[in-house]
């Protein structure tokens, strides 16, 4: 578990100062949370959530690895690295056509603004190592929820510093996030 | 850097619920920030100081062990992990009686209410590895910093996971945490 600090919020359509030459991309599902608590049971987690909507967990990994110990959250927090949107999607609106459980996540970048589409990440949120309710329920253990608290969940295989060699984001770039039923947002890298 | 999640904050006299066998203690100086902003130098990190208070920056060890990675942010932040008080001094307040880099820090025990306090810290903010203008400085080159926001310093040798053999809090211990010219905050362990 670690912090994306507040001020590292953005919208869904935004541009990005590329913090180094380590920094790395992570397509999420997010969890916002509606009613608030204490020692969720997983069994009445999905109560407890307002809506989901598409993060980018951008990271900064030459930051992350300062320490020992690591630096996860100052390298998560650069401004604009928790760019979210572009919906809170409620859970029945979602459970219209699609499965909560099982939302296809795709990240794509643009090497130029009318290049082609790569794709970095193409995953489902069925591949959670912990999904949502055992994530509410866990951290709650913890820490008390709150109305509006933004949960980023885990991110799919793909990330730039688990390839061979390892891969960056390099200014010029453009960074898609799609989650399927919840939308698309896109950040501008300069 | 780690963060204590907002809902561990508790006041200056409070009770707290003991997490696990391995409780600690951290005196801590927290300063208060009024002036908000980004990459703020070391030179004018003062004027972005409302006041300094009082903090013990409680953590459970097992759970920060947890990992890898370390898990420091869920380890602080526990119910009741962050108290801090009595007062805001501001630095005007404090600087007529007191040198607002040099202040005494202690951090004692009492095994029963009506016991003698035993010293576990007893160090000066003088002693900080990173002193004040130079953690608002380096902070504030990666995160925003907001009016409002509480940053817990460091503290001085005596925590319990460093002592041969290792000390942990434990229910029906009153811990007593004072700062020279700040005053006292005073935690109830059950």
């Amino acid at each position: 578990v670690f912090t994306k600090f507040a001020s590292s919020l953005a919208g869904p359509e935004s541009t990005v100062r590329v913090s180094g030459d380590q920094m790395d991309w992570e397509a999420e599902l997010v969890v916002v949370i509606g009613v608030g608590g204490r020692r969720i049971p997983t069994s009445t987690a999905w109560d407890h959530v307002a809506g989901l909507t598409v993060g980018q967990d951008l990271s900064d990994r030459t930051v992350q690895w300062w320490g020992p110990p690591a630096q996860f959250s100052l390298g998560k927090s650069f401004e604009g690295f928790a760019p979210v949107g572009p919906a809170v999607v409620t859970l029945d609106e979602l459970s219209e056509d699609h499965n909560r459980d099982d939302l296809r996540i795709i990240c794509a970048v643009q090497d130029a603004p009318d290049g082609e589409h790569r794709i970095l990440q193409d995953g489902s949120t069925s591949s959670l190592i912990f999904p949502v309710p055992e994530i509410i329920s866990r951290l709650s253990e913890i820490v008390e929820l709150y109305p509006g608290d933004l949960i980023f969940s885990g991110t799919p295989a793909g990330v730039g510093m688990g390839l061979t060699p390892p891969q960056y984001l390099r200014a010029g770039q453009t960074l898609t996030t799609e989650i399927e039923g919840l939308g698309t947002i896109r950040q501008r890298l300069v």
